[in-house]
């Protein structure tokens, strides 16, 4: 069912906000009701508006706790229009049939980042604008709300092209976008109350993905990819693209040189950084293990020149991130339709992290640590070179980025070996050990992270017997003296960062 | 501030969860105000109750959607009761002072179960019952709020105990639970509107965790453990403790047999079953992985005897998981406070996980597919035994809790190599060997199981070198063909189960 609006309630916090309104509004005839400080706003800007106190004739009471909960202005919202018994109703009582509830919230979280003045935050706890928002979105059936300021243009421009007139799939899309307004308002009340962080939470858009982890599984994504990354081409992401999207940026974020790297099931199979980047960096990066490479997600800080295209292009990759991608990239990939192409836009790193765990949710300050150069410690005798601390924290990067236990090697800023989500450090190193002797790499004189302590020396024992005197780790250990002491008889380097990074 | 409850507001649609409640009230002489239907329930259940519509001299609206939305009702509910301007506004309106409101909102998820009727859910969204509510909430200063039946037995508690009075501390923790009460319920409404899964959520009790994943994270946990099991001594859970138990009680369900797992950074490194549980049951798991047992997180399905409890306690563990505990156990670990011992309760499995991700939040349906027997299918000429198939059921239910790309290798039920976590199959597979090599295993005619389908037949020719003829897989691979060719040519017995279970 088609509605016409004619008669509007407004009640807004930030009053700029009804400015581009205001007019259409007046154009298509539109009666507005206000309380207050909206009204004053309206009159001010030369429009006309009804003063609900008027109508309810019924003063605003306590200080303006309570201004439009009244009968008369939620009956106006929340009566069904085409019913007779309504209509009689209302007629009855004089209610006007309001079908348009436009309403801008009291700053809550704002307001709570700003004072800790718990009086002047609870006055910011909106009663009558949810109530109002709430009422108008149950009766959709009838009634348009537009919960916030940001959805005010999409109301403009639906009101503008269609006349005045609003379609029932546009009030309940107000209406579904109006709950999620209300849910994190409040979700927002109880976190502070509580004294748990805020989450960065969105609820739109989202959508129903193909499956979840597994074929069996359902899977959904809610949130706002579009504002991170911009699909260039492909076909639509899976849950484990997301995943691994995810991965690769964080991993890629950690670089400011020339770098690329490839993601594995949310591990790290490849990293290479070099000076110029272009095809040396990407042959760098595939001869980290090109066989795990295959069917892997690529991400890059450097421009995808065509020729740098073509060549990643030799082998079956399903996702490709850059921050650059030349027109005639694009052109030669839109053959190639399977290819997953994802421009990066900005890198937003969310404050907070959480998960649902066995009957609750776990939530953390994400690891958005960077390493201080100047806050590491050197125990040992053996002093690293500038060139041995660049590539020790270039080591130290991949390990934080992998799932633990971790033990990463590298050499020449090239991953060249990697033992990840072991269940012993031992294992971890072994398995970095062996999988660089098998892609043929050299471990002489390599670097290598673990992204927790050594809790004894026997890791250190293998990396030394295989060439490697260059280590980089949290430290931490009660066995740290043992550890040194083993280092300093075997002239190898130890750096410790003090930072533990465990993943799972 | 001390308040003596004298006039409270009832409204609520489980009209029989305030039966102790009411001659309670009666007792402390407070005035009880209702509308409509909770009206006449305290009237026909012999006490007395004030219509509120007599207060405002105004009638129910429009079937009943507009009731207590008046702002006598709210102006009673929300002014600051200790303002004398306020005070006076009161008095001039003869507003009474509302010092208590319960209610128990209209069943909207239950409403979405029941009917698929849009009109009939849509009535269901309680727009009064929130109000109140939140008003209530807003004003925990001075008034108390109880939003849901659950919550009416504290209520009831504190006043009994307290002879109507309730501090600021109960009527702030009342409206903390308030607001985890409403932003919930539109959380509902939002997700049934966008047809998204209803979401396990509970966001109490909750606790700040000593730290994250990291000591320099920030750790929480939101939820409620206890309704899942019983932490009987040790110290304060840690986020990774949380994680790996939960790891550890989802492997564990996968077994009916006498079963113990441990688990080391989310993964499995132990994993037995036999017949008699007991001891003989504890020195088989432990065999699969002395080193990086220790530490480690344990969980079992047998009963925890003296005995045993002391030979677990031959190795260091940071967690003990069990069903039953015997009096003398508990006794024992008394004098080992840093031992974490808990009592499983029951195993209530989640419909929907989710987690945070790049600027949104994925959403999935858990992974709680149980293999059954009579789907499997067995393409290869070789056919398995009974055994076999019960052994390779063992080794795909331990795959299935390994981070992917996995391949687990079992012999009599026990666990004796895995790789996990890698970004190829054929390196999983390696590394699965290798360990088993390494802790003095025979492979030869041991079990495989992969949580992915095999690419290629490289991983099955390692297997086959390895000794290893059975195999598990979910299959799906376009090289199926080739793959059941290479075991037919080499006497393998490979089965199907076309279930996969990627894990991250």
């Amino acid at each position: 069912m088609n509605i016409t609006i004619k008669n509007a309630i407004i009640s807004v916090y930030d009053k700029t906000c009804i400015d581009d309104l205001l007019p259409l509004l007046k154009k298509l005839n539109v009666t507005i009701f206000a309380t207050n400080g909206t009204l004053k706003y309206i009159k001010s800007k030369g429009y006309e508006a009804k003063d609900l106190h008027e109508l309810t004739n019924f003063p605003p009471l306590f200080n303006g706790r309570v201004k439009t909960l009244h009968p008369l202005i939620l009956g106006g919202i929340l009566y069904k229009k085409d019913n007779s018994n309504d209509q009689l109703e209302a007629e009855k009582y004089n209610i006007p049939s309001f079908d348009l509830v436009v309403v801008d919230l009291y700053p809550f979280k704002e307001t709570t980042k700003a004072t800790s003045d718990l009086n002047e935050i609870i006055e910011k706890v909106d009663i009558g604008g949810i109530t109002l928002i709430r009422a108008a979105a149950k009766n959709f059936f009838y009634t348009t709300v537009v919960a916030e300021a940001s959805l005010i243009k999409e109301l403009v421009d639906i009101l503008s092209t269609h006349n005045g007139v609003i379609s029932y799939e546009q009030r309940e899309y107000f209406a579904k976008r109006a709950f999620e307004v209300t849910s994190l308002y409040d979700l927002a009340i109880f976190l502070y109350l509580n004294k748990l962080p805020y989450l960065d939470i969105k609820l739109y858009p989202h959508e129903k993905l193909r499956y979840g982890e597994n074929p069996h599984q359902e899977g959904y994504f809610i949130g706002n990819l579009s504002e991170v990354l911009e699909k260039i081409q492909g076909k639509e992401l899976s849950y484990n693209n997301i995943l691994d999207i995810e991965s690769a940026i964080n991993l890629l974020a950690e670089f400011n040189d020339p770098t690329c790297v490839i993601i594995k099931h949310n591990n790290p199979c490849a990293v290479a950084s070099n000076n110029e980047g272009g095809l040396s960096l990407w042959h760098k990066t595939l001869q980290c293990d090109p066989i795990s490479s295959f069917g892997g997600i690529i991400a890059t800080n450097v421009p995808i020149s065509l020729d740098l295209a073509k060549e990643i292009d030799k082998i079956f990759f399903e996702i490709l991130i850059a921050y650059e991608f030349a027109d005639n990239v694009i052109e030669y990939f839109k053959k190639k339709p399977a290819r997953i192409l994802i421009k990066l836009k900005q890198l937003t790193k969310s404050t907070y992290t959480f998960k649902s765990i066995i009957n609750g949710i776990l939530i953390q300050s994400a690891n958005n640590t960077t390493l201080n150069e100047n806050e590491l410690e050197i125990p040992t005798n053996a002093k690293p070179t500038t060139e041995d601390i660049e590539n020790l924290i270039f080591s130290f990067k991949i390990a934080k980025h992998c799932k633990s236990n971790a033990i990463v090697i590298t050499k020449d800023k090239q991953l060249i070996g990697a033992g990840f989500g072991q269940t012993s450090r031992i294992d971890a190193t072994n398995i970095a050990i062996q999988k660089a002797k098998s892609m043929q790499f050299n471990t002489e004189n390599a670097y290598l992270a673990s992204d927790g302590f050594f809790p004894f020396t026997d890791c250190i024992e293998l990396a030394l017997n295989n060439g490697i005197k260059k280590i980089i780790q949290p430290g931490g250990s009660i066995n740290d003296k043992k550890i040194i002491e083993y280092c300093n008889n075997n002239n190898i380097v130890m750096l410790l960062t003090k930072i533990r990074h465990f993943k799972h």
